[in-house]
This record gives C-alpha cells, structure tokens and sequence, in this order.
C-alpha cells in the first residue's frame, strides 16, 4: 500500500534507519580494543540514562533474562522474595521466582490499577527481595516507583528492590540512584530504540554486595560479568552489533536532559491518550505510563477492530493481553518518534475508527493530539 | 590501510554483506505471521544443516545459554554427569553442570590430543548424560564424535548425549540422527555466518521424554519453548532480526548437499594447515577439525608474533587460549568465504612470516593451499 508501515507497539520498535544501517557493518571480533571500547561506551551511556550511580551489565538475552540474570545472582535460594504485581509482566517475575525454587509472597492489584505503597511496606518485613514492574506494559499503568520504593525501604532496610523498567528506561522518570532501587532491568528494544537481543541490568551497590550470595548459575552470573565487563569483556559472545548500534541510538536520547527527555514521552503518550479520548475511548490506565497508551474503544467496538483496522492503514498496534486480550489495544510512540508522529497517529486512528463506522467530527483526535503540546517548546531544537 | 580487513578467528565470522544489510530492514514485530514464518523457517533450514530428525528451537543467548538450556531443561538436579574434555570449551560445560549442582565426572585427554572412545564408555555407566563438544575450537581438534557416541550408546543405552557442536554445526561431518544424538547446541556466529546473538538446541526424540524432568529453570525452559515455537512463537521476546537473517545466510549452505559442503570446509582449512605446514608450522591437532587451524609457529616464533603480523596487514587471527595463548596461533574460514579465500591467506600468512624473518621459497605456502584443492570439482559452480 501507499501508506509506510508504522510499528506502534509497545516493543518492539522503530529503529532510526540510521542505526539500523549500522547493524550492516562488517563484523568484528569482540575479543579487540574497539569491540572493549564500545562496550564501555554502551555501559556509560546506560547508566547515564539512569542518571549516574549504577554498575550497568549487558547480557546477550532478552530483558527476561536479564531479570533472571539479578534473581540468581542477588538471591539465594530459597529465599523470600515479594512480587508486587497488577499485570501479566509483573506476574512474570514472580512465576520465575517460583521457577528457581524460591518463596515467593503477592501484592496485587487489578489490572489497570495502580500499586498500593503501604501495602507492599506490609509485605515486605523479612523478605529478601521486592520484584516490582515500573511501566506495565500489559495495563499501561506507570506505577508509583518513587513511592513505594521509600515506604518498603523504611519497612525493611535490607531490602533488594529488583525493578522491571524494560519499558521505562528512557522513557519515564526513573531515579534508582535517589529511590534506593537494587537492580534495575531492561531490554533493547524499548527506549533505546534497537532491535531485541541485549538485556541490561544496573546494580546498586547494595546489590553489588549481595553478588557472593546468589544461587546456582552460569550463563547469567552476574559476579562473573561484573568482573569481565569491568575490563571491557564479557564472560561469554557478546552481542557486540547490538551493543555498537545502541552507541548510535542513544545519541538522541543523551542529547536532552533526562527531565526533558522524559517530560517529552510522556506529552507524546497523552497525546495519544488524548486522541483516543476525542474518540470515544476510555483511557485504561488509572496512572498512565508513557511507554504505552492502552485504550478501550467505545461500546460496541472491539480492541481486535481497531488493531485490525489500523493494521488495514499500514499501522501495527498490539490487542490487550489474556483476559483483555479483544477489550483493548495498545499503541506506542516509546521507539524512534517525535511529536509530529503523535499527529500522524491520531490521524491514523481517525480513519480507523471511521472506517468502524463510529462518529465524531473530522479533526477532533487530531486536534486533542496537538492541544497536549500547545505552549510547550520544540524538545531540542537545533539553533 | 590498502588491504581490506579480513576476520579470520574461528567465531564470530564474516556475514555475507547481502546478508548484513537485511539487518538493516525496518523492525517487524514477533507476533506476526511474517514473524512466525520466519521463526518456522529458520528452525526448519537449521534441521535440514543437521540432516533431519530432530526438533530445532532457537534462544536469545549465546551458544553458552543454549548449552545451558539444554542441560536444564533435560537433567535433574543432582544427576551425576560425564563431561568429556580436551580443551577449553570441553572444560566449560562441566565448570558449567558443577555450578547448576549436578554431579560432574570428568574423561581427559590433553589440549591436541583425540578423546578415547572406549575411556568415555567406561565412564558412561550410571550418569545420565555425556557432555562433550564435537569441534574443540581451542585446540582445532575435532573429536571423532561417531566413535565416541557409538561407544557410549553401548555402556549406557539411556545415556543423554549433549554436544557442543558450537563450531562444527554446518562445518564439519554431523550427523545427529545416525549417531543417536540427544542434544546438538551452536551459535548464530560460527558455520552460518550470522552476528552473534542466537542460540541453537537440536533435540532428539530421546530428549523430548525428558524435558518434563529436567531442573529448575525459567528463561532457558525448553518444554516452555517447544510449545511456542511449534506454534512459530517463543516464550519471550526473540531476536527475530537474526532470525529473518539466518533465513538468508543459510541459503548459500542449503544449496549444496551436505557432504560436499563438510569436504569443502575440510578442504578449505586443509589449505591453511597445509600453508602453515609450508612455513614451518606444526598442525596443533592431532585430528583437525575443519572450522579452524591451530598452528605452532616453527621454533623462536611466538604465535602473538604471528597474530601480531597478520593484524599488521590487516587480518584478524586468534592467539592460542590458556597456557597456549603464546605458542599458537588460530585462523579459519569458517565463515562467508571459500576457497579461493585460502589462496589469499596464505598469502597473508607467507609476507607475515617473512615480516618476521622467516626465510623460505617465496610462493611456497601459496602452492601448498592451493594443491589441497587439486583434482576437485569447484563446489557449487553455476552452470
């Protein structure tokens, strides 16, 4: 068709052509003082987006590894670990937990609800670790880090607060430094933008300490990497293309400050909100993450159309997960985007929902979608 | 520098620039059909590479992770292992079972020497798997793996046999099937010529009855993986980029029929024993493997020397590893080449040889590859 495609999903991403055309390079060797050198450029520029004070480790896997990889080589096991959990990637990690033969305590909450700080400070007295999800992808539901962060500290001291951030690391305000957080995860193809393959873990130097005490591992043994990585190695094939472009990719992302950077996603995410609300939408999540606008179309219209619908204009949006799997669809400007791309989706989602048959004045999603930006100033304009 | 560098360690290898620049191609997302077709192909070619019969799953790790897998998703915990071992990758899947609380006996020959089949058939009795790699890529020696097998088949008709066939997957004579093979594991950066980053379980019908049994396990769960990716899905995200690339790589394999493939590769790394041989060298390996050429540099030379003359023009050699990381130095063609590549190592090796004071008949080494090649058919010519 006429229209280009646009990946709108929650992850993966679009990734700037010119990064991808870096993947083209001719390999090298990982075993070299440039291969050395890029690795301890792409740790830098990891921990910078987290704002300075982590020890950052690269894994050749997905964020999903790279959150197993802080499991066993923070924890011992049989350990108490207390998953706070209000969607399917949350629930993710205390399954694993349960997986590797660990104690595993839940707080929930519904899906598309927010976390309770108090209480999971209840919880969380005697155990060993917190597994909590930042941005759940599956809700949309950014919850309140900061926050219960601090009431689980001043109820257990000892804690390890282990972090899924795989979708809001370089998207959404995320301090580990300032909020005490132990381990914080993610995975390449979110914020920063490049195709799967690299997982990240930042460690506090809390954790840093507890890397003696893990339980069995091998392939994500975080104390060997530290030491390897430490000196531009990893312990086993690095995926070294990846780690490379993603020296290419955060350029744009470091050229902002982190407050300008994250106030901006999160405008393109209520931009996107705002659209689907002009629609007849209903916003699903209770404290919206800017990694990802969940909706739900207005009665009578599933999320399946509207996710077929825009895939019809060239778009691809992703359906709800399990239960909500047809009763809502996700979409996302968290990749290589601006706000003009907000503009082009409202239009896209425009045309969907008029091809459903729904109502509404030409004009109004787009109008909403620009009306978040109004008296805001172009995010790092060249002078 | 005039010279166009060349990668010629034995992993990771030169991708084909057709194939690199696919990696370039706009992101798809992995919930697609295009996705899964591309997952069903790639597991299905990488069957055809191992002649047929066993189930093909993929992970987003290293080589390493998807040993790993293997291992965890077959055996229990405390299952008394036999690691067969004459080198540095032998060596690591039995540090590898002992840190995952298996039971681990070691069968030992030294670095250049050939496994006995006989003594791994004395130790096989009452363990539940042997782990032995095929192509011991420290030490150029490929094992004689159908002896071995047959051998421990015989002391122990239960027995799982796992093998690192990390550098002799598309390389060297495999045959998973006739051998009675259980697990057969490589890595998207040796004999198909991909960047690094995919991992690779080939698993018989054997193994399959055992994935019920194995340990604890999470992101490495095979029975987990097998589901999905019968169905064209994975677990959990996919380095699908590698994936549809592997679908492009392996064409250039596929089109041969595989035995004239393995005596092509076996010619080709004959040639550069045969140069090294010309130039004074000794071949390290009693039985060399065909993904790569470990030569002791003839007396007052060092192999770092030699890695050091070649880098010098613009080659990329491995040293030697261990306490042989100064006596030898490592080349292969392994990769995107053939064997005219061989003529132009050679080369190479004759002009880094005289930079080194090395005095000998100019052209020597050049005749030497190039008589390897006398008498037989140019693979895969166009008619």
């Amino acid at each position: 068709m006429f229209n280009r495609p646009r990946l709108l999903a929650p992850g993966p991403v679009e990734t700037d052509p010119r990064t991808a055309l870096a993947l083209a390079a001719p390999q090298i060797h990982h075993r070299t003082p440039e291969a050395r050198a890029a690795l301890q450029e792409a740790r830098s520029r990891l921990g910078q987006l987290l704002g300075g004070g982590l020890e950052v480790l690269i894994t050749a896997s997905s964020g999903t590894g790279a959150f197993e990889a802080a499991m066993v080589s923070l924890l011992s096991p049989g350990a108490r670990l207390v998953c706070a959990e209000a969607g399917k990637f949350g629930e993710r990690w205390g399954k694993m937990g349960e997986a590797l033969g660990y104690t595993v305590d839940y707080v929930r909450a519904p899906w598309g609800e927010v976390l309770d700080p108090q209480a999971v400070a209840e919880a969380v007295p005697g155990a060993a670790a917190l597994l909590i999800t930042h941005s759940e992808t599956a809700t949309g539901v950014l919850h309140d880090l900061e926050a219960i962060a601090r009431a689980a500290r001043a109820a257990n001291p000892d804690l390890l607060i282990l972090v899924d951030a795989v979708t809001s690391f370089a998207v959404a305000e995320l301090r580990p430094q300032a909020w005490d957080l132990d381990a914080v995860v993610s995975g390449s193809q979110k914020g920063v933008a490049l195709p799967p393959g690299l997982g990240f873990v930042a460690l506090s130097p809390r954790a840093l300490d507890h890397l003696a005490s893990g339980g069995p591992r091998y392939y994500f043994d975080l104390a060997r990497e530290l030491k390897s990585q430490q000196k531009g190695e990893t312990a086993y094939t690095p995926a070294i293309n990846l780690i490379q472009a993603l020296n290419l990719s955060t350029d744009r992302l470091l050229a902002l400050p982190l407050e300008e950077l994250w106030a901006e996603k999160a405008r393109m995410n209520a931009a996107l909100l705002a659209a689907g609300e002009a629609l007849g939408c209903r916003v699903f999540a209770r404290r919206p993450s800017p990694a990802v606008a969940a909706l739900v179309p207005p009665e009578g219209v599933s999320g399946k159309q509207v996710s077929e619908a825009l895939k019809a204009l060239g778009a691809r949006a992703a359906a709800g997960q399990d239960a909500y799997k047809d009763s809502m669809f996700r979409i996302s400007l968290m990749g290589y985007f601006d706000r003009y791309d907000a503009l082009a989706v409202a239009g896209l989602l425009e045309d969907a929902f008029s091809a459903l048959g729904q109502r509404f004045e030409r004009g109004v999603a787009v109008a909403a979608a620009w009306q978040v930006f109004a008296g805001t100033q172009v995010v790092g304009r060249r002078t």
